[in-house]
């Protein structure tokens, strides 16, 4: 039976640190499912239709990615999917807090769904969507940071280049 | 002189982590004032009132345990009502991070009130309020996390279940 | 030529947890611009003309002190004024995790512009300008946490005094 | 191609925190390779072989762990094996802090060899090599905390007990 | 029955941190038992009984405090002396860490025992008792972190002074 | 008046991550004193002259650092030297906190003094000269991590390549 992954998060937009996360991942499991939240209380810069097509995009037709959306709780959306490992990124200590909480109430709520933490590359550590929305915002320079088909995109959006 | 502790929050609703700490607490003092912020600036899901309902149902009608509300500074709350110990719950580093500036901040305000910490019971680490109330908000099972009233008002306000 | 300093924030209101520093700074640097970020997306307390004038008033007219706004990038600012130094303080764990991200993330946009932090006297370790407004915003005393200009004007803002 | 994980420390001696990550690992791998560390600098309790009958007795003869020692680099070991994932338990924020570090340096050393975090059961948050020995020294009750043969290894080795 | 506090350690030597934190617990608690552990198993600076003398001189003569010393688990020692209240200090996130475990394992060990943390006065946050035989050895000035005293101990000890 | 600044430690032996830090440093400051400590109670692999020859050798000459070597007190060392400001790295949580610390009881010590803290190149977050020594005693590559006469060196001290 082939090893499936789950990724979760907003996505807003993807970045570097992401598909480095992904393309780790794929070495020890066979398809990474990456998922797009869509219940997020804040408000999106990129609707979920686009950001999915920008995971697409930046994950380069990988065809042992699947990109998906959900709503409602992680787990059982991987519950739904059959899915019993949740891969998660960790830069700093402040990540790891959140992530050991929510890891530990997944846990509760699904005991048969195990969370794995990966580290992303060093060239990542200060890439976050929040940050990346930023620089962008003010027309800093994000090539190095995400895809050219999201740059493309945030300058898009901010309306502030191409 | 009977010792008096404070145990204040939003209690949005009280979990089983809380009821938890004040239980530990009564085995050192010999009452706990459970107080109800009403000036947080978030929107609460239940009222005031609601709330300290919840908090006089999950106590289950400890006679040493005092529900109350209270506008304004912590530390005023305190000296209008004599209390010299605050206790708090510690989970983990980054509520430590706050929990301490927060007691700076009081012991200037009022030196002679003094902050006391614990450590909830391990099965509650991974309890908050903002997290049930996020997996209640999905129809995820709460039943062991808070107590059987809360679970019902929780499924009352979402509205997804009996 | 000379050593200059860029310390930017939001100083809504300054504290002395803030003036502090620049004092430290001006131990080993020529100048120190105290500049405000106009950008934030949060509502302010106080408007920016009202906060440089606060900053200017806690300074005490300290002659090597600059103060300045910008909006947009901090490291397009420090580029435009020529600025090759930004200091920041150090009071806790919380602090570091996000300022080491945002440090990491400007010598990406501007490898030429070098973060140092220092750490500022212990006796204003828990004086932030949150916590300032939020003791203020209900009659708190902050004539020890803030200039006596500060403290004045929090208590116009909030009407709770003289 | 079978997936193989390698779980390498000191295991002086082997603790239901170990046990449990094992168990957990086989979940999502074919095969757990338990490596008992050689060159550890400190004087350890147990000789190398007797940690290794512990290991196995610990693991109950499950055919999906194999029992190893190693000296020399982590990384040289992995390779050698042809093993490409190495699993490690997070229990806390300091664990974090080495473990990042430690992981970095070995995917300086072998980019192919991937690091991959798992949080063990929360009962077992407390339980350490170190924390187990110096609560056997003293007569303290372990017998929760290890497997019962770990426990009597234990006793024997402290003469106190059984 | 009065209420009453165990504070143990090394106190290799005693500090104004520790005297501090012994005070601010005899606002809540009835009587303070300051305990010497003597199974450490580094090498300390003072014997176990010039340890005791210097506490009994930090403290003054206050009343409410017994000085002990004990071997063996600390939780032995705690329900043999028929006390359920253990007091530690917090200064740090890497106290923290290792006081959250440690509490943990005292639980597990004597569930009736509970761990209560305190904030020892921001003056003595970089005081240890390591960090002071540091400053002493090398003739630094002591005198207005531990007791004159223990200050004058600990000149004798380095031989550097009076 | 030129600005100075002190850089201390064991530098056993020195890495890419302090001269990356020296480096830095040099674009505020007109000189940087890098100073051995020579007091460690720790067993040294170099012994001092070993190290301060490391140290000139993997900074190349540069004409405005100095190579010292210092018992007792950094404190002390500064003030004989007119030195006001000492420059450390950050580069984890861990670090912080002893930083932290450190730099709050030299403060104590000497007020005149200000610790200035910098964040390495991302490429060195993982070379620490204990991880140095360790992948390079097992005959790991260290010839990214230091410079090639420390590199040198540490082959023939481990006598484990040409």
């Amino acid at each position: 039976m082939p090893t499936v992954a789950l990724y979760a998060g907003s996505f807003d937009p993807i970045t570097n640190g992401h598909t480095d996360l992904v393309r780790r991942s794929l070495a020890f499991v066979d398809r990474v499912v990456v998922a797009v939240a869509t219940n997020a209380s804040k408000q999106p810069l990129f609707a979920v239709a686009e950001r999915m097509e920008l995971i697409s995009a930046a994950m380069g037709g990988e065809p042992r990615v699947d990109v998906r959306q959900f709503g409602g709780l992680l787990v059982d959306f991987a519950r739904a999917e059959g899915i019993r490992m949740v891969i998660r990124g960790l830069r700093a200590v402040s990540d790891f807090e959140y992530e050991y909480q929510m890891a530990l109430m997944n846990r509760h709520l699904a005991p048969e769904v195990e969370t794995v933490f990966m580290i992303p590359s060093l060239e990542t550590t200060h890439v976050s969507s929040s940050l990346v929305r930023e620089v962008a915002r003010f027309g800093g320079d994000v090539s190095t940071l995400v895809h050219p088909d999201v740059a493309a995109a945030l300058r898009r959006k901010y309306g502030n280049g191409g």
